[in-house]
């Protein structure tokens, strides 16, 4: 039942010999996701020791290289690997032609079964659901047609009194449907869910926003989330490129993240200008206390 | 006058924590080439502190992706910082349809010109001339259109017999025009070029050939050359997969250094199941003795 975020790459269009172009590696109740894809993901997932044949799903939320110029390495190694199990992606419309382009110019093909799904502007709604995760999308505002996503791992199987249910003659074989919340009728005797079971906790959830101009209708989205990745390339004294680029500052992230009262911010995509992240934090943490800078290979548990 | 060959990747299609994919730095007396662009190379090329908007000419050898992924990441790299400088791009077929569409895609162009020059399948010639450098291509047989390269350093400047010029009475501002081969004629003498200068030494020669079966061909356009790159991607046990994948091993490169009589043998290219190049050295070194194997970083001066 973990949910972690690791942060693959946290830099903006220009690499740097640090920060890596954006990818996010998040993995919530064994479902693997991969956020973006930028040049050299592929490496920094083998560096980090991550079994990317695990990966089941990704999204991309733009089509600018620094979000997507690796995918089509990775998905050519998976395949060199001998992959056979399918896998989706989740990206604006033209991905698939352009990656499919490169791989018929190299005489290539698939052993696994792809799946683009590919969003269109604007839109929002449910892209996966299953028993243990959603996740969602909502338009950000950015130069070209962009997504943010919301992962969500569903309430918890609920934590059984074991004490009280062998107190009370409870079969072990139902002990599984009264965790799931269902009541058991048994022998003539009904024995409710919630006299045998406790919560295990809300729901938990991970937003990530990149990238985007401050932009108020995310707020509704991503309303109280644990965590919220939002990009912050710039800070206040370059506003005039903020706006010239769409892009936001450490102040637009922490002034959603306020108004959005999630429970921490993580800023990333910063511009290859800035050394670290310490004017950010100094930027952001007036406005929203609980926050921090994404660097690569930062693992974050929510 | 420098000529040196900088590994940027010496991997094959999948790439490893050690060795990325391939991807050469020539510096031949002040040019500065890229020899193919795998993924990861703008990454390489910074963390190597090379000046990457220095390169004038890409040459890519063919369209799989180990060889060329990270041409758009480095292009649009070098338009974010403003590159004012044309580029010339030697490629495939379909190179620049591949390359522009995803530009197109982020709604993107260049703040500099490039000129993609288009190279005919199984054609041979000279892709560049000037006054100090030729690069000349010739068809490799793989499983798509397949081009290696050779870069050649020509006669360098000729050396002044400074003393025998200066007992003579030749003029200083004739000493140039002596260097380059020219006799003076001056207040009714003649002074012979070679009597005031004497050789700096031959034509110094690069030839890389990546990726290619075992093609007899290939010896005339490498013979003699000072160091040869050519692709070991397996062992001779393994000569099957070599065939099917139409790949060399490590005698077949050693046996086409033998046969080129060239100086030095350099293998790359090593498939990811290889630990290190040792047994490739081992196979390799009965055949043509003079033979190492590349690593990322490594450095050959010519």
């Amino acid at each position: 039942m973990s949910f972690s975020v690791t942060i693959l790459g946290s830099g903006a269009a220009i690499p740097t010999s640090r920060r890596n172009p954006t990818a996010q590696y998040v993995q919530c109740s064994e479902r693997h996701v991969l956020i973006d894809c930028g040049e050299g993901t592929q490496i920094q997932i083998r560096k980090l020791g991550i079994k990317f044949q695990r990966i089941n799903h990704i999204l991309i939320s733009h089509l600018h290289g620094d979000h997507y110029f690796g995918l089509v390495g990775l998905l050519s190694t998976m395949h060199l690997m001998g992959r056979e199990k399918s896998i989706q992606i989740f990206g604006p419309p033209g991905l698939k032609a352009l990656i499919m382009s490169q791989i018929h110019a190299g005489g290539g093909g698939f052993t696994f079964e792809i799946n683009f799904i590919e969003l269109e502007k604007d839109s929002s709604g449910i892209l996966f659901e299953d028993a243990k995760i959603k996740i969602n999308y909502f338009p950000l505002s950015h130069r070209v047609s962009t997504s943010g996503f919301v992962i969500t791992q569903k309430v918890k199987e609920r934590k059984l009194r074991v004490d009280k249910a062998k107190e009370d003659g409870v079969k072990i074989e139902h002990y599984h449907r009264l965790k799931a919340g269902e009541d058991i009728e048994f022998e003539g005797k009904v024995f409710l869910s919630e006299n045998y079971t406790e919560s295990s906790g809300p729901e938990l959830k991970y937003a990530f926003c990149s990238d985007t101009e401050y932009m108020s209708s995310v707020i509704e989205f991503v309303k109280g989330v644990d965590l919220l990745y939002h990009e912050a390339t710039f800070l206040e004294d370059l506003r005039d490129r903020a706006i010239a680029t769409k892009h936001s500052t450490a102040s637009d992230a922490a002034n959603i993240a306020k108004e959005a009262s999630v429970g921490k911010l993580l800023m990333g995509h910063l511009s290859a200008r800035y050394e670290n992240g310490n004017l950010h934090i100094e930027e952001a943490r007036p406005i929203f206390e609980n926050c921090l800078v994404a660097e690569d290979g930062d693992q974050f548990i929510l």
